[in-house]
């Protein structure tokens, strides 16, 4: 590869990796009882070699001497498209020259220690690094994890899913993408390609973001983004006017102290603020504030698609609950009007409980072990034209025999078809089931409930402050189109 | 008791329940598998009574006619404290009538459709209800739960626990109450009496605050409160006033569609939103935004007092979550500054590893397999003066043997140990275990630091917001003992 197949405006190209058929892992190291050979190894499904300057056998790998270990990358008889570099920073210059000369076409490397380092000796490094490269193969890193890639098992840590998703992640930081990637299992999201890149000396975000707005694997994209290159500005702008998928996007060091943490992490200048704010706003990107709020929004786009969050119904187990939830979702500029005096009677039909109430919000906690008369209610209130969405709370205990005031077999199975009812309408149903005191029992139904795409949440402040920015990015979208 | 025994402002005592030693149920419900009948045995260390008109025999209850069931509360041959009623609406009049013979003390009515109907027929029902009452009898509701009172093992729903804590819980609601109760056992909060007080036609939130304030069981004071009747603001600022317990607010129907629910929920009247916000800051109130925070900010108060959280140190197992905890911290108004020289310099001394950073925030993913080390660089880090707290993060998988590094026999036990250095230099250590791919894992260990009065939380907008809320409330409270 040379950079006559890149793009004329200094974007890389990296669609090569959807062929990657062989990797190396160089510098497996022993006392990390060969930790990135192991994981590269779990499930990719092409051939693993490993370099080292003296190990001849390492259990599982290669017992029976099968000539899978080489003091060079030179030495492999085959043709390799990935090599994970282990070695100390120092060590990373030569390999990469052997690695050019190999024809490898992907390097992703670990080592800390390079611009990262804030010293003078770091940034030579960096550049040696460069030099060595010559653009002859991309790289992922120093400092970065590399490549998480599921369609082809490619993974720099254990037990990564097998399941391919159709989420993108950018992110410098590596640990960053651990917790996606493990998270994203819990919360029933997949991930297409993950790229921890690091220091961004080769391969940038600009590169990584190009590429995965033009991948046909990935239908959503989200950065964890600590800064980039004054030079790449233009270039990001460039990519961003042209992209037409979601972008979810984490800014780490916005604040002066998290700006200098930043530096230290991955070497990034974090860039002025307004600048950020301004692109996120001229390119409808939507910027979050924590991992978890990330990961929530990629769930709720996953699950719903980009949807309206205007005007919502509430379905409350307790009568102060769903006070509560109509002043957050008041306070975060949504609206809970009255239901439409057809659905109202409807409804009112189908309440037989003192104590309740076919008002908006719903309060029908007396009336939840008639779970046939839940499944109708909630079904009625998103058949109201007016409802973009439902929102509702009950708690875990529900989902407990112990707890039942009333005998209703049919509880469980009622509620999670009820649930599952939002995606009949297209109209996101999002419910709560709060952590209370029987956790096993809560995970047993958000196990269900997530292998359904019915996206459950513990606590209304992990979602409520998301579906305005959501929402609103409907309504940029929808006005640029207009607009063209 | 009569209106001697009261209080000159028209506050109402209530120290009486901590002597009760007879409970009645009063219409238990057979097809509700005497729900309440049941609860109310669960636990009570003294007697429980039940009327009912004509049922003689309740399995479990009075299987051999040991005539505990009664066709009236006067026929009952012993003293009466407590009524729990259970009779619908229109029934509980003369049942008020007859507990006032007996000479109950204190009733607790379940039934809705009071002033909380919104008719005015309900209006009429309350007001002949206070008039069968004379003053003779205290009441809780109608449209309440009643009384939670651990020590004496006075409990309205099944499996609350036996646990008698330090935090008194005011709520109209009684799901409130209920979600308030079986949460805080997962989160290591115990209460020391819940009241679930519904339309408070007659002991109200302002009396049963008075008692609180002055209840020597009771710490730390919560409220969930939809509204006051307005005759009644002026006690209320008497008794705030006198007020010298932390109190935190989540208040209902703020927003104006909010106080139309809470009005059909409790029939308050939520009243105008400024007069409560110069209530919040006058009297030094903590108000906070959901149940959820709600009951974080009692879990943060009880386990570390009222702390100041200015200064705080920052140990991340991930550069990047390390800096995304700074930008938030800043964000709500909190700073995250160097460590002191000799600090910084220890610190150093106890990182050996590569990729790791003695800067705040501290980076330390590389050596956590060290984990002798950790609990050294934690305790440094506690030890210096300007630090007034530490926020930590650690994946819940760290926790799991399978994904393990490096094998460090000693890593769970030296982290459990590390978590708990906050309680040794009496500054708050919070843990973020983030909720990833071994829920059962983060289980294990949420116990174990829950016993140790370690607050874990799962994501960093759980609790960063609270945090200046704790911390000014300190402020308020120390200028305002100087003033005086």
């Amino acid at each position: 590869m040379d950079s006559k197949n890149n793009d004329p405006h200094g974007l890389k190209s990296l669609s090569f990796i959807e062929e990657i058929k062989s990797i190396v892992v160089i510098g497996p190291s022993e006392k990390r009882n060969f930790f990135f050979l192991r994981n590269h190894l779990e499930n990719f499904k092409g051939k693993v070699y490993a370099v080292h300057p003296y190990i001849k056998q390492i259990k599982g790998f290669d017992d029976g001497n099968q000539g899978k270990i080489f003091k060079s990358v030179n030495d492999i008889p085959e043709a390799i498209d990935f090599a994970f570099i282990a070695v100390p920073a120092h060590k990373v210059p030569p390999v990469i020259e052997e690695c050019v000369e190999k024809g490898v076409k992907l390097a992703s490397i670990f080592a800390a220690g390079f611009s990262d380092a804030g010293t003078e000796e770091g940034r030579v490094l960096e550049r040696v690094l460069l030099a060595k490269a010559q653009g002859k193969i991309r790289l992922l890193g120093p400092n970065g994890l590399g490549l998480f890639y599921p369609r082809l098992g490619i993974a720099w840590r254990p037990k990564f899913p097998t399941i391919a998703g159709n989420i993108g992640f950018i992110a410098q930081s590596g640990g960053i993408c651990n917790l996606a990637v493990y998270s994203g299992i819990e919360l029933g999201i997949y991930f297409s390609k993950v790229f921890s890149f690091g220091n961004g000396a080769d391969l940038d975000f600009v590169d990584i973001l190009y590429y995965l707005t033009h991948d046909p694997e990935t239908d959503i994209i989200l950065c964890y983004l600590e800064g980039i290159k004054e030079r790449r500005v233009d270039t990001l702008k460039r990519v961003l006017s042209q992209n037409k998928k979601p972008i979810v996007v984490l800014k780490g060091g916005k604040s002066i102290v998290g700006a200098t943490a930043a530096k230290t992490h991955t070497g990034s200048i974090s860039g002025n603020d307004k600048i950020w704010n301004a692109l996120f706003k001229q390119y409808n990107l939507i910027e979050v504030d924590s991992l978890e709020q990330l990961l929530f929004t990629a769930r709720l786009i996953d699950f719903y698609g980009i949807s309206k969050y205007e005007n919502l119904a509430i379905f409350s187990i307790s009568g102060g609950y769903g006070v509560i939830l109509v002043d957050l979702l008041e306070k975060y500029g949504m609206k809970v009007p009255q239901f439409s005096d057809e659905v109202k009677m409807n409804i009112k039909e189908n309440l037989f409980v003192k104590g309740t109430s076919p008002n908006n919000p719903l309060d029908v906690a007396a009336q939840l072990f008639y779970s046939d008369s839940i499944v109708k209610i909630i079904d009625l209130a998103l058949s109201d034209k007016k409802m973009d969405a439902l929102v509702l709370d009950i708690p875990c205990w529900y989902f407990h025999p112990d707890f039942s005031i009333l005998r209703d077999e049919k509880l469980e199975k009622n509620l999670i078809k009820a649930f599952n009812l939002g995606h009949v309408y297209s109209k996101p149903l999002i419910p709560i089931i709060q952590r209370a005191n029987c956790p096993e029992h809560r995970e047993r139904i958000s196990h269900l409930l997530t292998e359904k795409k019915v996206p459950i949440f513990g606590d209304p402040l992990e979602f409520i402050p998301l579906l305005p920015k959501i929402s609103n990015s409907l309504i940029r979208r929808e006005s640029s189109k207009k607009n063209n």
